[in-house]
């Protein structure tokens, strides 16, 4: 049989990192490659808790098929906390609950994009995004990051000669590079994309874990006409449940709920009874807490470790809260020849080569900070160092 | 802002039923337009303890997150029970955990098919997958049912003029028509597929649910290299853990999984969980059993009702399993109309102008018998016979 398959799916990047991750099972291995929340971190007892009364109150109903939009109570929760947290007033019906906010990319992409149609993404991006996008054969516009977010004179580049229909960014603690966009760069940016056609995405699943530096504005604040939220429990609560959600205009929420009913019909409703749940009968902010020093300690120690041990010519970031940095090493050193030497001492990270859309053989790396203990922080932190010696 | 939306969203239809739900809510209403299985079946005990078990054994792992691929145990009890219920010998690498068989439609769209792409859909034909499919653009050659499952000469015609990417088919008590292909008629598709590159997606997620006649063979018995099945456990165990899969050959697998990761990177992890607990600690045949027994004597109480109230003229199937029935009405009586008239007798149905590609005011209508109790049943199909007298 010939080839029977789409264009656009032979057009989409398969994960390098899963590859990685295989590589890095060995549990001798100290691995910052892994993208995980701490698991010693979820609210289990709470969980437990939250399971028992939904199959005790109105099973009958927790087991049942349910509505495209997702639960109400649920999109009610998440709609008082955008005005509690952030000042954001959101109406419940202009929340869709998503499987996490993969699904949230991917309808994105289906309601908007047609072959070719432009879109900035971050460089480095998030390879989540990169894959979701692909598939609808957009034509990618990297923009660089800097310590203050996106450069803007690209961003006004790329807004000028193309018409930009979507911006897809993560400006708090951003995967893979742990940069937040600066309330000034975030002002910038809205004065750029006011007025335009140009739907600009704010995928915020590590938002709520700051560990220092003050809160930012988000897009909605600023040019809410052309915000996408993209939200997230996988970091706060549980991944596995798969919940996230999507906050759109109605234009944009109408065509979303006509694509996720194609999708799948609805989001796994039991668990999102679950959640609301364990959301309403416990404290969730005390649990972020938890979750915040954690991470907080564990990013703390890498830095510390980096700067005791690394050379001259090795920069990092520092982020202010979520779970990754990343390394910028000279020019010309290859960071997944780095990584097969690593492994070989018995260290683990994700070389920067997939979340670029165009680029191989890059000179940068990103590190997980979330599910190592300091004291190994600082052990695999030496490891490295001197793999990264040995090369320079 | 101009229309910022991609083509293929504008293409798909709305989903009519949705808005016929909304007017059966009223509780004096018969209900015959759902299509849920019946809440009260549900083993809320056993779903109980499973889930106890999940979040005491191992409560990390089962929240944390997990492989686009699904839980390797419950895709090896899939596997095992093809092998002992149907002879099917199926590699569980072969078989890709999804969130409902709705999102195997989506997958297979998003892997297969370009733009115009030539899609073999069945008249009347099942309404998600006319939503799923739309979206990738396809173009759909609708064949007509009828007693013994697809019109055999048509389908010959249409493969002969076209390049048909996809046949889409619910062999086993199609929703809507209740209609069961033979095993005559399932060797006349094999032969006429057999050696194209046409995928025949083989849906079913009604297959268990037989309560009279004998089992027919599976189209991955027949032809294997062009079949992928659609599988779910919706309406065997319960509906909103959003849990089905799909079994396909290696090339189209591997595609599958890269679309399944770019969509949502993997189904709810906790409820794969739960169910394979479920599946390995009680008895799903005893439990199948009980729901067929319900089916079967709710349909026995609609047939006769109909036997006994309709007029001549009036043609219905009389489905070996599953949950619903179709009635076809003399030429030029719309059931839109009849919908309308019947509301005000309250009693409900679907209309049949959704379960067609390109047809309106038709004179069919789709009947669920899965919700209602045989008592309630004589009621309603009374009152509709009724509805029917008028207008005829």
């Amino acid at each position: 049989m010939s080839n029977i398959f789409s264009d656009r799916i032979n057009d989409v990047p398969k994960s390098f990192i899963r590859e990685i991750l295989k590589v890095t099972v060995d549990r001798s291995i100290i691995s910052f490659a892994g993208g995980l929340p701490n698991r010693d971190l979820f609210p289990i007892e709470e969980i437990k808790e939250a399971t028992t009364k939904v199959l005790t109150d109105d099973p009958k109903d927790a087991l049942q098929y349910s509505t495209s939009e997702g639960y109400l109570p649920l999109r009610q929760f998440i709609a008082k906390r955008y005005l509690d947290k952030k000042g954001l007033s959101i109406d419940p019906d202009n929340i869709l609950i998503t499987n996490g906010s993969q699904q949230g990319l991917d309808l994105l992409g289906k309601i908007l994009l047609n072959d070719g149609d432009d879109v900035v993404i971050e460089e480095p991006g998030y390879l989540g995004a990169i894959q979701a996008l692909s598939v609808y054969k957009s034509t990618f516009h990297p923009i660089k990051l800097n310590d203050n977010g996106i450069d803007i004179s690209a961003l006004r580049d790329v807004t000028s000669k193309f018409n930009v229909k979507l911006y897809y960014s993560v400006p708090n603690f951003q995967n893979p590079s742990g940069i937040t966009y600066t309330d000034a760069n975030r002002q910038e940016v809205a004065s750029i994309i006011s007025g335009s056609r140009t739907l600009l995405v704010e995928d915020d699943p590590y938002g709520e874990l700051r560990f220092m530096g003050s809160e930012k504005r988000s897009f909605m604040h600023l040019i809410s006409e052309n915000t996408v939220l993209l939200g997230s429990f996988s970091k706060i609560v549980v991944p596995s449940f798969r919940i996230g959600w999507i906050v759109a205009r109605k234009d944009v929420m109408d065509k979303l709920i006509v694509a996720k009913q194609a999708a799948d019909l609805h989001t796994n409703y039991f668990c999102q009874k679950i959640l609301h749940e364990y959301l309403t009968n416990f404290d969730v902010d005390t649990h972020i807490d938890k979750i915040r020093e954690a991470y907080r300690s564990q990013r703390e120690a890498m830095v510390s470790a980096m700067h005791k041990y690394f050379p001259k010519g090795i920069n990092y970031t520092e982020p202010e809260g979520g779970m990754f940095l990343w390394i910028e090493m000279p020019e010309g050193v290859s960071s997944l020849e780095l990584f097969n030497r690593a492994i070989e001492k018995k260290v683990a990270f994700v070389p920067g080569d997939p979340f670029y859309v165009n680029k191989s053989g890059v000179n940068t790396m990103r590190l997980n900070f979330s599910c190592v203990d300091s004291a190994t922080i600082d052990i695999g932190i030496k490891r490295l160092a001197e793999v990264i010696n040995e090369m320079m």
